[in-house]
């Protein structure tokens, strides 16, 4: 059982202190992320990213590139492994989503509230039932705080104790039951509908799907589905032998009933996933590679490790082709005491190639050219959201410090901030901006920099420590001097002079740096 | 007029001799564009890209957002201009098309035929109509081969020739003149119907907007609209000032009514925008700017610029809105002795945030800081396809060579090459082997390079022909002694020794070269 050997999820963890609030504040004031149509009142469950948050997102998507296609882990045997990437279409032909069981299968449980008409989904909905069975039972929102339950209960129950009932979720309850629970925005028994399942795919209209008719289609709601169909492509027209990945990144979509969380649960996102195709013999053991090697990324990108934890999904609660899931989880600032999937790595077996293969008609067996072995191979998902990681990244670099002017810094690490540097000169004297310029203009071939010409200094200090920036270079009169500036370091808020001819090869130091 | 200034555009193309046929078969075979559920007989217009597609495909956004985004280009008053990068949700508040114009005037004019019930855009297809108004007309495929014209000819019209008739387009003609057409894939005349206007847009199935009822939404047409949607976002959470640009890459939908050529006209595509805003009194002065600055980068893509053309699109031919356009046009083997459409540039006025503004009633207005001045800013946008810049570098780089095993090479500039360097053992001999893996590994961190240790090696310099390496590295029996390994050049086969210490920095060099 990884979640018990691991010693990170052993650690004792403090809810974190941070307020969701305080985060998408600070990401439309910095144009991390802006709410979709925010100037035709938005649209529910769609975000945009501004230029930092574009410039994050793009460093997180490179850095799992890097790990995954460009510098693949090295293998047991001590060789690199074998990955290559792929990029397929959001919209496929409809029979794919068929065989993957997406069609049939991909639902939640939905209720409305015919009082409200606002939409719920069953197993995000928890309901107190009185011990003593007298009374009306209380339904709340999952992410309900404690305040909000005890006013309730205040008010519906003449503020009998939370101990006096029983907590489950909605949809473990059976129809009967709802006559008795009062909807989580309503003061009356009653009023919520009778579940029932709701695709989450997002439909097309309609497409000529082969030159005749038009049909209706679906948006991709996993990119792993286009990785699966292009697998007998992928061996025929590259060198890889089995064992090996390949990986995607792209945008999905999913018509979630509550979106929620910012942009936890959106309902489009882009997420990063390998296929790593393997025999079914040696499954067991890619599955731990692939776990450690997961975590050793997460560490790379500088999370802290203390806030991670290792759920070892039991029978039952894992998706029916999945022999084996570990879902790594986070603790979320709306997590209460508690943890949200990050990311999940699951042992899928063979069930989708086989699927296709029964849908399609297609052979998709791989034949191992030593031993003759004809078999669809196994495959381990290690699955995340682009999106999700830089949210988690997000809430894991704000850092409240109420001794600097900005009373906050993010901590990103060098290699996932949106910019690596700040160029600055000290005033807007002639001869600190043109030396500013020349050393904006050599670093930016290189890496992402910012060259912040006005203001006094204190206020661009602070701007950069509320974007994130690990280094300020300052031109001073000095620099004229003796060519050097000042290094002014975000976490610390020490200062140090080094030579100007210096600071790229600096910067890549810090780069490589594990914290 | 761009088009008579520019040299490129007055020299005489030879149409190119390589065949669609070829790069399609070669995408398949190597692993660059595969046809979308191929498994599941496909779907028409869209594609996926293969392990070597989506290489080429990041190289060539990578360079676009550098070029754009990280190291933007010095304005004519020395400075490096201010660009910023956005990423906005494909799906967006539907307002957002109506105030666009996209849900009233993003039409094509479309028509099918009773007898085959195929479709066709009406602008897409050619009419002969006899010069002495006797016997029918013949409609064509716009892409129709002459050969296939004159076959058609000799069947329907006995062999009369092509100079006895006149050339029109379906769109142009009156429905009643119809009755006299026969249709593209039939013997009859009569049998097309009017033609109807058909919304590009591909919708979505109901998604709650704001939490409320469902009602359906659209795949965004191009990313040009989510960046006028964030343009006050921008303005207030950056430092930019006018002028400045927005950046944006992503994929966009069109219901394509006959997607054709491959990727050049599919349904689900790829687009790399930038709206650069600036006052109206600038904006021609940007136009030219703005030209200049996307030839340079055509050219240091590595293009051949003779095959490119300038057209300004005349008054009454452009988009509403525009008031000024230019037409980056290319050669490909699909354009006969003409050219299609490679990447627009678009004076757009300030179109876009005045219809937002009065759509959203949120005052976009940007005030001038110096000199007080409030007013919507002009765009100047230059706007490309990043699938079709990719086919376009495919079918620029096909190079037909009958002198070497592969008969061509793909001629990509090193800075597009999906793999910049193969190392190569020259045997699988045990020193061989270990010296190439540290080539690759040292070499992987800075480089997309392939490490490939099997078959003869004249069948993997073949392989590499194919895909388009730039340089070959092999590791033989004098590299043990003196390390030193032999470099094959791509284009010229001419091969030379170079110190195995200098290996990195030869490539480095190189992919700085512009030819």
């Amino acid at each position: 059982m990884a979640q018990t050997q691991e010693k990170e999820s052993q650690t004792p963890n403090a809810p974190t202190t941070v307020d969701m609030k305080d985060i998408v504040s600070l990401c439309k004031r910095r144009g991390f992320v802006f709410p979709a149509s925010e100037i035709y009142g938005g649209i529910n469950g769609f975000w945009d990213y501004g230029p930092l948050g574009t410039e994050l997102k793009n460093n997180i998507r490179d850095l799992w590139w890097k790990a995954m296609v460009v510098t693949p882990p090295i293998g047991p045997d001590g060789q690199p492994l074998q990955i290559v990437g792929v990029d397929s279409a959001i919209i496929q032909n409809p029979r794919c989503w068929e065989a993957s069981g997406h069609i049939d299968g991909f639902n939640d449980p939905m209720l409305d509230c015919k009082e409200t008409q606002k939409r719920y989904r069953a197993d995000h909905v928890f309901v107190l039932i009185p011990r003593n069975g007298e009374g009306p039972s209380l339904a709340f929102d999952k992410d309900a705080e404690d305040d909000e339950v005890a006013q309730r209960l205040k008010k519906l129950a003449r503020g009998r104790p939370k101990s006096d009932y029983n907590r489950t979720t909605l949809d473990k309850l059976p129809f009967e039951a709802f006559v008795n629970i009062i909807g989580p925005d309503t003061k009356t028994p009653g009023t919520l509908t009778k579940p029932r399942q709701f695709n989450m795919m997002i439909s097309t209209g309609g497409l000529s799907v082969t030159g005749g008719e038009e049909t209706k289609s679906y948006l991709r709601p996993e990119t792993c589905a286009g990785i699966f169909l292009n697998f007998k492509n992928v061996v025929d027209s590259s060198r890889v032998k089995v064992p090996f990945g390949i990986a995607q990144i792209g945008k999905m979509f999913r018509n979630e009933v509550t979106p929620r969380n910012f942009i936890f649960r959106t309902r489009e996102f882009e997420g990063m996933e390998l296929e790593w195709f393997c025999h079914k013999d040696e499954a067991p053991m890619w599955f731990e590679f692939w776990f450690e090697q997961r975590k050793k990324w997460w560490q790379s990108v500088g999370l802290d490790m203390t806030r991670l934890h290792y759920l070892e999904v039991p029978d039952g609660d894992r998706a029916h082709y999945s022999q084996r899931t570990i879902d790594i989880e986070y603790r979320f600032p709306f997590s209460g005491e508690g943890y949200d999937e990050l990311e999940g790595l699951a042992h899928r077996g063979n069930f989708d190639l086989t699927q296709h293969q029964a849908f399609s008609g297609t052979k998709l067996e791989y034949m191992d050219p030593v031993t003759n072995e004809r078999y669809l191979p196994d495959v381990i998902e290690p699955s995340l959201g682009l999106t999700r990681a830089l949210l988690t990244l997000l809430c894991d670099a704000y850092t409240v410090d109420p001794g600097r002017p900005s009373g906050m810094y993010m901590n990103f690490h060098p290699s996932v901030a949106p910019k690596k540097a700040a160029i600055l000169p000290l005033t807007a004297k002639e001869d600190h901006v043109p030396l500013a310029t020349k050393l904006y203009m050599d670093l930016r071939e290189h890496y992402a920099v910012d060259l912040d010409i006005k203001q006094n200094i204190g206020k661009r200090y602070a701007r950069q420590d509320e974007i994130g920036t690990p280094f300020c270079f300052t031109i001073d009169d000095q620099t004229r001097a003796d060519q050097t500036v000042t290094v002014r370091h975000r976490n610390t808020m020490r200062q140090e002079r080094i030579g100007m001819d210096h600071v790229a090869a600096y910067i890549a130091a810090e780069m490589k740096k594990i914290s």
